[in-house]
């Protein structure tokens, strides 16, 4: 356990001096938004108790300004110079001088207007990339800055259990150790530009009910311990300073209230010392939804109690409802103390508190420069899967290609929900982009001789489109169709916040046009632009090839067109599994024997295409895999193995090492991911991979509730997917059982080292 | 807590004289079969992990002998006859005389050939009326008496959480307080009956992963003292003297091997003295499936450690490796001791000690007698459920009815999984029924002027059967349409134990029929025959009427027909929720706001047809409730409902109070049952209902674990179903908060008395 750090001596000096009043202020949100005359206002949302008067809320000062630039398309320089002007109000406005904190949601790239719209997180996972993440996060970091934003909304770190739930396109992917590392680098990238990384959902999100948006969440402690937090973990290791609470119950206690994991988690076990804030609103939850209070004040005092710092995203309850549980004796003034503390050390360390500090923007305002595009273009180009190929890509030069499909000629097919032009969509369905972001159709048309049908919309549609579609695929040599999800938040999409889904068949009339074209009898590619996997399966075997990507951002349609032409060879692997056409859900792959047997039920859970697969123009052949048959009793084990490149051209792998454990105190999934490695190989280049694996890595929640590592003998599966196998080594711990400290887990360091 | 119960002398002198040997077979069960001639031989199980010699298992004695009758047709006299002659074997083999108990299966009816096949438990449910089947458990009772067989192994207690699953039908529906009351009204039955009752499957089964058969279950500690434990309690103070354990493992510790559960909940918290038996090959899979033991050796300690005191189907474990275990001192002897006991203790309660005991049967043995056919059809009259009604049923009198659909003509319909004929069908797909099973068809015949087509069989099928149902549903007055599951074990079916699905369609191409004959135009009344409900909603406002029978037994047809008729006003209420189409699963009536809300979510969980809800011919006014507004101090308050029937025939309600918490210490489901009673008011009559309801029955698991009863105001809102609430009273619990043992919950009493 780390110590707690003591605030430093400007905190505990304006502790000593401020009134209550003074203190609740810093534990407060504000909504703004920067108008068209660049005035930052209060944003009226429905669920702020009342209307919000600028100059009243900050007149004690205030802890958070709200997503200025979230709202509506603000011109980024005007917005930077308004957020400017506020925060020179606010400090005014406080006896201390005090400014506020400036957050912003920051998934995809920054959520405002003419930023650069990265590939989505399941992108990310798709890279099996921490170091390309790392670069993306200082990238979007480095933006913020420029506006004087001082806090993003970001990484989400849930672990997908459902592939119904609409916010698995704001995940990583299925695998914890996977959404550790790679959500990890982008918190190093975040907090290197000098933003505070925000860690969220804080816990249990994504096991929600059926996969619906803020259903129950019905979890064992095991699951919560081996599962769902070790991102989180992982994620504040590598230096994130705030953590949101997730929206749901985690048997029948919602998070907001749950003192034993914002407190006793959070700050007891894993030394965090940042701040803790309340995802939208949920501190008013707890009255209105949970029904765990009565009233606002006792809303406040619990989650107060529970952990939660600063409510968000404006004040229902962190304001007079608080104050007058103080007043009233109801809440410990020590409580308000602890937080403001947290506060107030947050600024102190981003420097709000310097004498000579200014919120004047410096320097040009550039929020999608050629770097960050080229960086948007890189990630998408390896987040790319193949995930099917019958001979049939890269497309020959010179092929007359029929392009049909709702995704084909959208530009909102490549952005994920928090992407600025579908966030605000809503509201603002007219937006300009703002910034160029090609089509799969634009794309294609740089290579190829191209004629287009739209087919379908993503919903709905008529026959007399589908028919028109058939016709322009019988005149092409091969037909590509781009199908997927039209993201959105709240229902107003098929994916996405909000936007769960019942079932995995392709959303609206896609299938049918799927099928209407494969009936032509010409080469059916299809591209999914999508925020889950769906099940294509009934198709599979007819299909000449399938590529996925993962809403892959502003240049994501380029890098499509790379990858169908051959330009880049495909080297994205599944962060998440495809299921299989009549599969059920939840189904991931980490399930011990029992969630994937087949004999025992109708409903076969195999996916279709596994988590770690995907496919490339230039296969590796690998060679021997090694380790020592005895665990080597300092607790690293070095793992090698060798892959050659018979091509004559580079060829990237990811190798993946999964952990297999035959009889353990409880039961445990067949597998898990415990180390990977993305390598690339030149044409004819043989190269040996080696994995330095600590023991601790084989650590489960045993019956006690700690983490254990057992002796005895444990199977090291490498491969190229967790169903594609190429090596199989036993290893064997000797000693006895030892417990884990939380410090000391899941940190692998993977080396690949050319060797001829 | 109640004090263990001492073993009496006779088996305290037992122990003290038994070798290990002697003991531990005492811990086993030997499965058999009586062949053609009338001799029991071993079955030969292919999970059996070697050939069983009848003689060579029964040396030392044997606890149980599994399922004579339950393998193949048995003619029930010769086998009552090769049991008894069994069991002199048994005694002659073994020091002491000790007899083995018999067992079998006897979910909807004993499961043996010729035997009554009564509704199934969701039929039980959809009664609301525990006295029927106290009646029925103790008719299946005495059956099981005159056969030798001292153990049934039912009711199954577990509460529907995802309607894919397979064994939905067995269970008696998603409201706790539903099962377990009309569970412990079987559970007294059977025992009246000297049969011991066996509660299954203890605990957490059917909270499977995706409704999968054998899934892992992640499931918190909450839900599982609200929702899944309360059966079991209930029932065990009803007087059930075995459990069985659940297959799973809940949050990674398979029930089998815990303590916690099988011992710590059971016997400690509980004060249970019967016998734990486990699951047919559980204790094997300790090792083979959940991987937390090495050997058969270490599956036997860690199950005895558990609680499991006998090994069922047959020994796999607790013999050779149990002996030799205990030789090496790896096993206590004290918990083989304990073991015995109580399977002694069973035994000499049962009179199997006794100096003058007899395994002959006495008397004539009837497995279907007319008292018990005649109950069989009182139930399935209670059962059936009116869904929908556009004043089309009763159907007049004379009219000609096209009957269409897959399970209009097969006998098979009407039975449940566990139904003797549907059991063995497997491996004896042309048994003869041996009792008469009239089909939907032959039921309409006595009746109306009748044609038939099949349409389709209840998977696959082809277009010409489609249209040949149209030809026949153009050319009557109305078209019933008879669709639903074909039951099975093990993927042999749509419905059953393994036969789970990924989502709630009708199964093949039922649909498409349905569809086909509402083309016609004609009124079309859908008849479902189902395990689970399915998604009908799509077709739901063209539909004329929706009658649904849970696989409602022999004289279920028979039922269907006098409420189709109006011979039977329909007063069956839904035990399970009919889910809207597109509405994922898991979703029971059983969620807190979160899981209901549908602003949050594209997905709405609203059910199609509510928990409670069912129709009649007659339905009565519902006139003023009341009670008083403070709960009175001494915990009873009693809550009163006035009905008036102004019909001229007599008409049946099922009065439901729900129970709806505005603030409680954690997240509560909007509302649960805690009272109901049915009541048949003669025409013009008033009747007063009274319920006298135990403050307790407002517990809930608060965050100390244990269930409390909190101070405050709570609703409780009577009506006709979950959805259709005709009142709503605040009452105000005074004091302060009390915590709950459990020997004191769920006991209300319900009285209808005439008024007028």
């Amino acid at each position: 356990m780390r110590p707690a750090v003591e605030p430093p001596d400007r905190v505990r000096d304006l502790l000593a001096r401020m009134t209550v009043a003074e203190k609740i202020a810093q534990l407060q949100g504000i909504w703004v938004g920067v108008d068209e005359a660049g005035a930052v206002a209060p944003h009226q949302h429905d669920m702020a108790v009342e209307p919000v008067d600028f100059d009243a809320a900050v007149r004690h000062g205030i802890g958070q300004l709200t997503r200025a630039f979230g709202t509506r398309p603000v011109d980024p320089a005007l917005g930077a110079r308004a957020v400017a002007r506020s925060q020179r109000k606010i400090m005014a406005a406080n006896r201390f001088g005090i400014p506020a904190m400036v957050h912003e949601e920051c998934l995809t790239g920054l959520t405002a207007w003419q930023a650069t719209i990265f590939p989505s997180p399941l992108c990310w996972g798709a890279t099996f990339d921490p170091d390309i993440i790392e670069r993306v996060g200082a990238a979007i970091g480095g933006t913020m800055r420029s506006l004087g934003v001082h806090q993003g909304l970001a990484p989400v770190l849930d672990v997908v259990r459902d592939l119904r739930w609409g916010r698995v396109e704001e995940t990583i992917g299925e695998d914890p150790f996977l959404v550790g590392t790679v959500g990890s680098a982008y918190v190093r990238g975040l907090e290197s530009a000098g933003v505070v990384a925000t860690l969220k959902h804080f816990v249990g999100y994504s096991s929600s009910r059926a996969g619906r948006n803020f259903g129950p969440v019905s979890i064992g402690s095991r699951e919560l311990a081996d599962v769902l937090l070790p991102p989180f973990e992982m994620a504040l290791r590598a230096g994130a300073r705030s953590v949101m609470n997730a929206y749901t119950d985690n048997d029948g206690i919602p998070v907001a209230a749950d003192e034993s994991l914002l407190t006793g988690r959070l700050r007891e076990s894993y030394g965090f010392t940042g701040t803790v804030v309340a995802d939208y609103f949920a501190v008013s939850f707890l009255q209105t939804l949970h029904g765990v209070v009565d009233t606002p004040a006792e809303a406040a005092g619990l989650a107060l109690r529970a952990g939660i710092d600063v409510e968000l995203p404006t004040v229902n309850c962190y304001g007079a409802p608080l104050l007058a549980a103080v007043d009233a004796g109801e809440v410990d003034l020590e409580l308000i103390d602890r937080a403001v503390s947290r506060v107030l050390t947050q600024k102190w360390q981003l420097g709000l508190l310097d004498d000579d500090y200014s919120p004047e923007p410096v320097g040009p305002v550039d929020l999608d420069p050629q770097s960050s595009r080229t960086l948007a273009l890189d990630l998408a180009r390896q987040s790319i899967v193949l995930l099917h190929n019958k001979d049939t890509l890269p497309l020959a030069p010179g092929s007359r290609i029929a392009v049909v499909g709702p995704r084909a000629d959208d530009p909102h097919a490549v952005m994920g929900c928090y992407s600025f032009p579908v966030h605000v969509g809503a509201h603002h369905p007219d937006v300009p982009l703002g910034i160029s972001v090609p089509t799969v159709l634009d794309a294609l048309r740089r290579d190829y001789d191209v004629t287009y049908a739209l087919g379908c919309p993503v919903l709905g549609g008529d026959d007399a489109d589908i028919a028109e579609a058939v016709e322009v695929a019988r005149d092409a040599d091969c037909c590509v169709v781009v199908l997927g999800d039209r993201t959105g938040m709240f229902g107003a999409g098929t994916s996405g916040e909000g936007c769960d889904v019942a079932d995995l068949r392709l959303p609206g009339r896609q299938e049918e046009l799927l099928e209407a074209v494969l009936g032509t009898g010409k080469p059916v590619v299809l591209v999914l632009l999508v925020g889950r996997p769906y099940e294509i399966s009934r198709q599979v075997d007819r299909l000449a090839a399938i590529v996925c990507g993962f809403l892959p951002g502003e240049e994501g349609s380029t890098a499509l067109a790379d990858v169908l032409s051959g330009r880049v060879d495909p080297s994205g692997r599944l962060p998440v599994s495809f299921p299989r056409a009549g599969a059920g859900q939840p189904s991931t792959y980490l399930a011990p024997t029992l969630g994937r047997l087949t004999e025992v039920s109708s409903v076969d859970p195999t996916p279709l295409f596994p988590f770690g697969h995907g496919l490339s123009y230039a296969p590796v052949t690998w060679l021997d895999a090694e380790c020592p048959p005895e665990w080597p009793t300092d607790g690293v084990c070095r793992l090698s193995v060798t892959l050659h490149n018979g091509n004559d051209v580079p060829a990237t792998e990811v190798v993946q090492v999964y952990l297999h454990d035959p009889v353990a105190e409880v039961v445990r999934p067949v597998q898990q991911l415990i180390a990977y490695s993305r390598v690339t190989l030149p044409p004819g280049g043989t190269t040996r991979v080696d994995f330095t694996l600590h023991a601790d890595l084989t650590c489960y929640t045993g019956l006690s509730g700690r983490r254990q590592v057992d002796p005895g003998a444990v199977e090291l599966r490498i491969g190229r997917s967790s169903a594609d196998i190429s090596s199989t080594l036993s290893v064997n711990l000797t000693g006895s059982r030892r417990y884990v400290g939380f410090d000391r887990v899941l940190r692998p360091t993977q080396v690949a080292m050319p060797t001829a």
